[in-house]
């Protein structure tokens, strides 16, 4: 069996990580989005490949959560979720998510951001309306579930840059598969 | 006549100012560049985007770096290039630079980088042997200069993408516009 550890509080995660300034992340990432924007013309297809780019981003960033953290295996899709918003964004980000609106069935959760630093100094112009600017995020959370054998579709319902009153995206978990090992628990 | 402030040393000012995960940066600017090789196909063009999004990145971050850092005017180039070095680097990417291989005439040096958050896990494929990886930062310190009057020509001599031993880039420094004030020193 191997030893016990104790999971790390966010604020430890945190400091413990390389970290860069927020305002050159927050910078370089209205770069891509406005690159996007330039190179592909259709908003929705802006959209698209933001949520892809994040769909990879996050697939690579669970196995840096999983090492770091001390995160042992979650029970349920609720604990995985309460994981995420304290650790996981946390760890990357700097902020703290609060997950809320469960459904009955526990699969569906929202993440509620009331600070995002991805939004910093951002104003939509009024040909961007249909533009999900944060999707890099949702997809984020999409591929690093995926990684860890929860597919998921993610929504964002609630958007400051629209005039909504906090950051809001919707996880609802479609399909959970069952891990394999390819040893037994008494190995 | 303002108050006179000591400019923070380089761990203080990084300590000072908003942090995201060093990974998530890297994997970011990553999604970028992979995004231009994808829609612009010549190797050439990304490496002038990269460069344009950089000096856009420096033109802001320059306003952050002088708001924070205390740091008043340089009297010269020589000054201004080492509190690039020390300070600006350490305050947005956590590490510092060198500043070596002066000109005689004082107006051409190198930074040095032994350690670069830009590119973590990256290989260049054999396709893309003519990238720039890095063109970002090159263009950020050309953007920022330019915001403090000083016109450059910033080009790398040494890539480790490439195989040498650390990155260096040379800065030349082309042409310096006396900066004229709306109001007189004693005002």
């Amino acid at each position: 069996m191997p030893p016990l550890t104790t999971p790390k509080s966010g604020d430890a995660l945190f400091a413990s990580v390389e970290r860069v300034n927020a305002e050159l992340f927050t910078l370089t990432y209205g770069a891509i989005v406005r690159q996007l924007l330039t190179d592909l013309e259709e908003v929705e297809e802006v959209n698209k490949q933001l949520d892809q780019m994040g769909y990879n981003i996050g697939a690579r960033l669970v196995d840096e959560f999983l090492a770091k953290s001390n995160v042992s295996r979650c029970v349920n899709f609720k604990e995985t979720a309460d994981t995420i918003a304290k650790l996981g964004f946390k760890m990357f980000l700097g902020v703290t998510a609060t997950v809320t609106n469960w459904d009955a069935e526990g699969t569906t959760c929202s993440f509620v951001l009331e600070d995002n630093p991805l939004v910093d100094f951002v104003e939509l112009p009024d040909t961007c309306q249909g533009l999900q600017y944060c999707n890099v995020l949702s997809g984020v959370i999409r591929g690093a579930l995926e990684m860890v054998s929860m597919k998921t579709e993610v929504t964002w319902v609630r958007d400051m840059l629209r005039g909504d009153d906090a950051y809001e995206m919707r996880v609802k978990l479609t399909k959970q598969v069952p891990e394999e090992y390819p040893y037994k628990d008494d190995d």
